[in-house]
């Protein structure tokens, strides 16, 4: 209920068209998000340029489809992500502004132009097997108004590589490290730079690596300061954060 | 190794004062902090505004003691975290500068100026046990010239109390939520922002909350966007982070 | 052994047509489940209305119809959780009654009318992936003679969407409340009215969720007083329980 | 804010003396608690006759002391759990009502009469190191007005202490287990009654038991359906949720 | 109740000196331990030469002695487990048949002679500080009426001093192993032998031990047939099952 | 090396055949096994009525059908445990004295007659599931030697099925309690007989189980005495100790 | 960059060719891996005699092909690890000079003859089952240039197949040590022999041995000194680690 | 029993000075130690320059003595680690040759020279909290004879600190690297050199580093090649491995 709503109510009231008792009752039952402290995630989105997101892990192309459809007519950019291919065939069916970043498993809807920001989210990780993650963060930030870095295999077994990159790493106004096994990268990267770094574990790995859980207890203990966490494989959280730091 | 440095061996090589082969061997050997590709920490701190932090945990007071004297020297701001009072005592025989911020086990000896940063950072805590972990990040964001905000004992179990705050909350440019126990609190309040929120999970808490186990796992599964984790009681993390994303 | 058996005995002994030493024995040996201190679950569960269950999972569709039959001779209601569509169809073989929740994945066989309680058992979920628990809750209850309020969705990261259900909330009697990734939506609602909140953590999630672990852990640690948690996923568990406690 | 005050605003619309814009901005403000939808702590616990609670743990006897004074003025009934004698005598100082249940734990300050349900909530123990969570939940239990039964050290080792209180057992509208080590009494017990069943784990134990976490699993595992698990040690909560049924 | 007392029923019932219904109520009610079905704990302790067993852990000294008192009237012999001096000197109190072992921590009242018997247990640990544990096993059995043979300190890093002792071990006809750190003893010991092996655990290490958690998975998961496992440091229960096991 | 071998050097020594330092070779070399200490697993089986055993999970069906052709030589019963039906079918091209156990998975080689024992092992599950662990359990203790009394779906949450049983439970010499879920089974069994319980945990169950570790912990922390307890899933390792025990 | 390229630089500021603030930031851009500092993985590999290696697991034929294909360029050997039969076959399509070991699952393609090292390293398991790893490493330190001893199958169960193996054990220069299940054999071998043992866990067993979890933490918990220990299952990291220590 | 004592047993038989059945017997029970075949601890130890080793912890100050008393007839040196200064002031009573290093918390009894190793053993931590396991690999591996190189303080959070010192690390002929917190240190030390590398997890840190599981699972997992892991905090075990390494 915006304003405008709440002013009829009081104009009637006034003029003596709505009953006092009735008012009382009806700005007693207010839904929340009339109020305006509840995020009004509808208008939010346009707003920032942050598109609608459909987690499709889970879930039938069937049903992927009609909320895609649902949310199409609001206009906005959508995103799908944890999308398999028949996924991204299913909204091709009713929109052919459909985009698949197989890697990512990202399904993008684009309806409005993304504007680009000027500082940069870097995007590193250890290995090549942590580039799925990676790219989930990668997309996820370029589909919310970011130029991404992709810095990728510069893992700290070879530390030279990863050096080799210290003018791109130093660049980026936000980090996000990708590593699943010991990852010890976030800890070394968060201690060359003065930036917010977002770390996020992969599952990649094996016997001790206890399905991600060594690579997040290496990055939640990390001796560098300047580390945020996210969730074991969830680079559109690590993306969706770095978005909302490099939009400040 | 500064520019300067460089160039007095090459000016040497060049009028031939300096033997070409020890040129090389001085080059190879330049220590790598020299080479500017790693951030040198005393420039950055004082550059930023950024205190030098000592870990006091585990440390006697006699440490304590003989590296806050050194780093004095810089005459930068100093900060010491996880002190005890006892810490604190022997600090203030070599300076008066100390100040002791109890609640949070943390001394400050202040040699310059902090500016306040025009932008908010919130502190949340779902519980009044969770104080002492909120302080040791509120300060040490005050230390690192941020404007904070404390919100303290708005727990999800009496969410009236937490929406009571609402224009607070909305106010702030980056949240950190401190919580122990079911730590559910994260969730709920980056559902209500749109920006950064870093959450501390607290090892308030008995039974099967596992020393904060609990907590940080809720916090890493959170059904919201935008939250990044740090360790179990990081405080401090959690204040440094918010520091760096505020300075942004 | 009930009343008339014993009191059989006791006449023989009377008119002499049973041997002492030989009723000493038959008495001594009666079955525990006779003597009336254990619960005699054939009797109970149609005096209370409650359906005979079969736990479909790890049985073949021939011993589920098998059993089935037998149960049918009780002339009670029958339910089987955690029944694929084979096992439904299989006992659509043996009996016309039968009806599919295919959510929930429960198969009723109705032989006897099912009252409905005046009292409401609410059954709320945080997501939709936490419906297929929610509807074994709910299918269970309603099967024992409960009146069931769906709110589905309603996670605490919208805590809006949670709010604008407040009405319903309230009326109701017991809460059953769903939900998986932090799990921290039994805090919230327990934190809202004043009813027993019977919390089901769902293996929904990934990475650190650790296949329910983590919001079995934060419904066990919640801040929120009044809330019993079940088995990970034991929605038959929750709904069983809710209909005891609604039957009080 | 109750109805008296929207009317006063509606009616100062009416009359003129507020102005439309001033109503609309009082109106969004209105602080959540006052549109009703959010539990009255203050008013709910008076008219449930539940006592306020402190939970003492972690907070010095003048924090104790300070809170207890507050909450006098409301005249209500107090319990401070998890209350050391030094709590208790602290609260004497300020009120010769306090009372000290030594083995609970727990200080009551009696401020009106604790009516007395006639329906009856069983406290059972396996063993004797359980009493101390079993009174803490059988306290709370009675502080909030109901009959309890205590039934302790009737462990599953020993059936036949726990079948010779058959009658007992089942003539509870209530049950709460309490029990440590492997903690199968709560399976038991479920199995023989049609009423609800609180689970409360208990850290008695050594070695495997890991601090209580063997009795959890054990709970949460149950083949008996119908019981609730609450969080190791916490007899308050079991006593809470307990009270809530029994109220119903 | 036993036989006389049903018969002496039945005969009321056959004289006319007891009313039916009273005959059916009274036999209805008939405590579970009087129909022999329950093992009777006061006799079969006697029978079997078994002492009464007190677990002194969280016990007052001045309930060790209540119960040692109230335990003594049957004239069997008495063992106190976990026991401390201090209870001891509180048990000499009151009675001079006390002895106290002091490693295995267990006061002995000795009522009656213990026989001995022909078959031998072994007790063997891995390390010196396994026992403990080790004592807490053997003097058990011994005061269950066993001969034990004491092996200790023959680990398998130092296979030759364990086969030194391999005519001894190939004489015992149960053994009790007992292990902490790696607990590999039990895997060995039970593949040179065809008698039964009981694995004890012990807490004795440090670091990723985890409180003896490494001995008990060892131990549980030994590509040796014939172990069974008890609780880490459950000394006690080694020793009863040993007992049990030696007396077939 | 059996004595006569030695006594054939020696001899060679003393009547100068053999040189002398030979001799002390041929003597240091002495393979282990040679000098009995060994125990020698050839001998024993079939002194013992032991069968020779075979693990065929992670074999193929060949390498089952080697082991088996060579162990077959020996003309000694032969068992294959974790055998697939294609095991089965495989042996039976080889020798038709092979019969499979089904829900055992074994297959069973019968060369000898098994002599069958006088006293009994019991063999008792909690659910219908835990079925085939006990039917390992079962089948391994028949093929080496024991009268076996299956007592199946007598868990503890309908204790009057298990009561119903004392009469069979009390008559064995040995008990097997197999369990899943929470386990509880073995803490009631062994609470009423005084006879040794060998504990096996499965991993039935689902959620909060942990693939058996639930009812593993409970079955360590029985508060009964007399218990031993296997692997999860360990019918086979169960069936072996209680033989062991049976046989003493 | 090498001597000889720093001497140009320096030679053209000597001569004049070159302006001394470009040869400033030519000196100070230097990467990192021309300062010698970092390790050439290119030529230390052919120094080394070491191979290029390639992990197959999570890569498609296609990309392995790609890599080797890029390494075979260097003329040096190479091995693929975790290698399925397709992708030697796809590997066979550009190089006919590529070898198969199944049981290792790795695939060698051999441009350079391997020496072989004097000393021996010995691999030793507890079970055939432990194979698959064993093999990884003892390929992986043949392709290194070491002489591998394999002794198999002489797991603590029966400690005389170990014991006979002595003469080859002792005579061993390094030593791995495989073992699933309980894992105890790494601290037996270690404390027979005065060299360095990699102990390498495998995921072989059940229940409670947790993927490994069991024998990993028994390794780690050794009594035995001069133990490393590798991750589960890391054939390939003990048979580098062994090469390390075999070429010193 | 050596070569000389058979010889004597065989000269015996020949000559007829003993009898047949008696040489037999005296063969048969050689006990093992004598055949050679295990390692003979006492004079293994000398020939090898190691040390005696008395691990402290858990035994009295009167134990140790009575072992250094009882070790110090061998004329070998003696180490006593995990020792208190009590130990060391205890041992000072009996020799006056006792050295105590403090940090270390070593105990040296010095009877003979120790020799130096050229090659040296690189100690290398991350922090200075890791001092004391550092200075118990260190003054270990001394003991044992070798060159040590201590490189402290080195972490991966500021890397340059680490480079600065290539020279030395890259000079080392084996690394012992000991990290707490995240544990990264191993995996970017073993990435810059190709010698043998041994990780001790260290038990610093707090909150998720869970008592050194954080650091133990990085090292375990690390993407490094050429690193084998000790028990955590076990510097005693680290300094031993690379001390049979270096002697090689």
């Amino acid at each position: 209920m915006d304003k405008a709503n709440i002013k009829k109510i009081l104009q009637g009231v006034k003029d003596g068209s709505i009953n006092m008792d009735d008012a009382v009752e009806e700005l007693k039952k207010l839904p929340f998000e009339d109020l305006g402290f509840a995020k009004i995630d509808e208008h939010r989105n346009i707003r920032n340029g942050f598109p609608e997101v459909i987690y499709a892990q889970g879930k039938t192309v069937e049903q992927v489809k009609a909320i895609t459809k649902k949310l199409m007519e609001k206009n906005n950019n959508i995103m799908a992500t944890r999308a398999g291919k028949e996924v991204f065939e299913g909204i091709l069916e009713i929109t052919s502004d459909a985009v698949y970043y197989e890697t990512a498993k990202i399904v993008v809807v684009k309806k409005r132009d993304i504007a680009k920001s000027d500082k940069t989210i870097a995007v590193i990780t250890a290995g090549t097997s942590d580039m799925p993650v990676a790219e989930e963060a990668a997309v996820t930030a370029e589909v919310m108004g970011n130029t991404v870095n992709r810095i990728y295999d510069v893992g700290v077994a070879g530390i030279h590589r990863l050096l080799a990159k210290m003018d791109e790493i130093m660049a980026a106004n936000v980090l996000i490290v990708v590593a699943g096994m010991e990852g010890a990268l976030a800890s070394v990267v968060a201690g060359l730079v003065d930036k917010p770094v977002i770390a996020v574990p992969t599952s990649v790995g094996y016997g001790a690596s206890f399905g991600g859980l060594s690579a997040l207890l290496t990055m939640l203990n990390s001796c560098a300061s300047g580390i945020g966490v996210v969730n074991i494989d969830n680079g559109f959280g690590a993306g969706y954060l770095a978005a909302l730091i490099n939009k400040l």
